[in-house]
């Protein structure tokens, strides 16, 4: 197995697997979601750590996943379920245990119409103001989805306003009371809750785990730029990186031949650049084109030479994922495998 | 031919079609920057439309178009050629005129020395500040390509500082004096200069056709939201949308089941959103998630309903299609062909 000309993406396979010990040891029930990396190979790592299932987003990633052989999948996604897509979720509900979320009355009924009898939880909004309903009025939905005819199980939510420099305590204490809160309104309408799902890499290590009965944190596995600059990682706790070639050298600064078509486009506010690069942290990516990432250095760096290779670290692991058909896999300097983005392009 | 489940990609035919016509018509050789749509089918029609060849930016995204009988393709990217690629080049060359882009005395040699007697073009930096040479040092790079022994043919720049509201006749400006500048340095170095390439597609209504002997626009074609809030774009020239289903609905917004996974995530600080709305151009997107286009509209709006699809118009096309393994065709309201994106991913 030799490595790819650059760009490509690379998984250092003892970080990787340090990565997934140390979450399934985290004393809750992990359903880890493998829409950051798409891959088999690592949900079956993931399962065999441990994990009680997995976290899906889409239907599509949901019918990769239960082809090879996943047999527990929560699609954590209030889908708006049409004929076709019912089709889909009977077919994968043959063959494996599956759940979807809900967070509307017409939703509901439009998943129990088309998609038989599924079983579902209902998402509450904890903070971050996406979809799911707010805690109160998840008693209502979890009562709309029984009368349907679908099996309510519990409640989940997405604690995203964890995104955040300084954000994840409070949002994993607003992650836990909605979720208490949530449970109560639908034990209040007289429905069993086995259920209260959160979780989030930068939320995960705080999440109330006498509360929550499983977490479905995703980036974790690789880590990212956003998850170094929260402090929900090390530099050493980084498992994927880009690989990519020196193009252009001018003074304290590089351009490289990784942009946002193999690294993504994230660029949220609060982090300092485009992504960042593993063997240089003082720098920044200051600029992102297609196939260009301007790299700026403090003045008197040592810059990498021109046609040398860099590690890049994406902003946001699970858009860079999704651009790539596979994932070089190194251990100990040398590649070892190539793994398939199986579910790569699985949007609907 | 029937639509897909979104979200998904559609491609107005007769929209692109005029699109087309109208860059041709522009008076000046073009040869398009075929990394926007990365598809075969566009390309043909392009070329039938008088488009002199084609721009690409990377070798892999020359292979795919090369294999589909494109005989006339410039590399408008500084590679770095080291042995893998030159033989990628080389068996290129065999089958079509090629030309690359050099930006450094360095780049020039490796490229000399890897990938055999190449034609090239000298990039410029017209004040984009990504990669080239300043104007004036154009000669010395292309004087150091002809003696490593590449056959220099002119000077290209990329005018991308134009992106930016009332930023394109100022770009315009520079692209021409810059351009004129390298090609005098050149010269004065003693080498002939047939090739003065730019364009954009906001700068390319703009050009100084007197000076540009061919300008290289790639988003034209489809268009996108960024060209639609540059002013370069009006609505009804937008010819591609991504089909998204409105999967939440509340007081003034809604969610759509398109996120970064399918529109890309770029966002640059001039635009007002992630995307807009074709059919509500008074909306904004004012958050996205992988799968959640969260959508505000002025209060009192009409909102669509849940369960009913809608036409986001992305950011930055190019990232989107990348994202995309096939366009869905329309005619007249009617799925007519389905188009792959056959340079998805050919980032090499």
């Amino acid at each position: 197995v030799t490595a790819a000309p650059t760009p490509y993406l690379a998984v250092d396979l003892g970080v990787l697997d340090r990565n997934i010990a140390r979450m399934a040891g985290s004393g809750v029930a992990v359903r880890p979601h493998v829409k950051t990396h798409k891959c088999v190979e690592i949900a079956r790592r993931q399962l065999a750590a441990g994990a009680t299932g997995i976290t899906v987003a889409t239907v599509a990633e949901a019918e990769v996943f239960v082809a090879a052989g996943c047999t527990d999948v929560f699609i954590a996604y209030p889908l708006w379920v049409d004929a076709a897509r019912g089709v889909r979720l009977r077919s994968l509900a043959e063959r494996a245990s599956v759940r979807i979320g809900v967070e509307s009355v017409e939703g509901a009924q439009a998943a129990a119409r088309w998609g038989g009898p599924l079983e579902v939880l209902v998402e509450v909004d904890s903070g971050h103001h996406r979809t799911g309903v707010v805690p109160s009025r998840a008693g209502e939905v979890a009562a709309a989805a029984a009368r349907a005819g679908l099996g309510v199980r519990g409640v989940f939510t997405f604690p995203g306003h964890g995104y955040g420099v300084g954000s994840a305590a409070e949002a994993a204490t607003d992650e836990s009371t909605s979720l208490s809160q949530a449970a109560s309104a639908v034990r209040s309408a007289g429905l069993q809750v086995d259920v209260l799902s959160g979780g989030s890499t930068p939320t995960a290590s705080l999440a109330d785990t006498s509360v929550l009965t499983e977490l479905r944190p995703g980036v974790y596995v690789f880590n990212d730029a956003q998850q170094l600059e929260l402090g929900s990682c090390a530099a050493g706790e980084v498992a994927l990186t880009t690989a990519a070639t020196v193009i252009s050298r001018g003074p304290d600064r590089v351009v490289l031949d990784a942009g946002s078509k193999v690294l993504g486009a994230d660029r949220p506010g609060w982090v300092t650049g485009f992504g960042r690069l593993l063997d240089h942290l003082d720098a920044r990516i200051t600029a992102l084109s297609e196939h260009h990432a301007t790299v700026e250095f403090r003045p008197g760096s040592v810059l990498p030479e021109l046609g040398s290779a860099v590690r890049v670290v994406p902003n946001h692991v699970c858009n860079a994922v999704n651009l790539a058909d596979e994932l070089v896999v190194v251990s100990e300097g040398s590649v070892v495998d190539r793994w398939r983005v199986a579910a790569r392009g699985a949007n609907t």
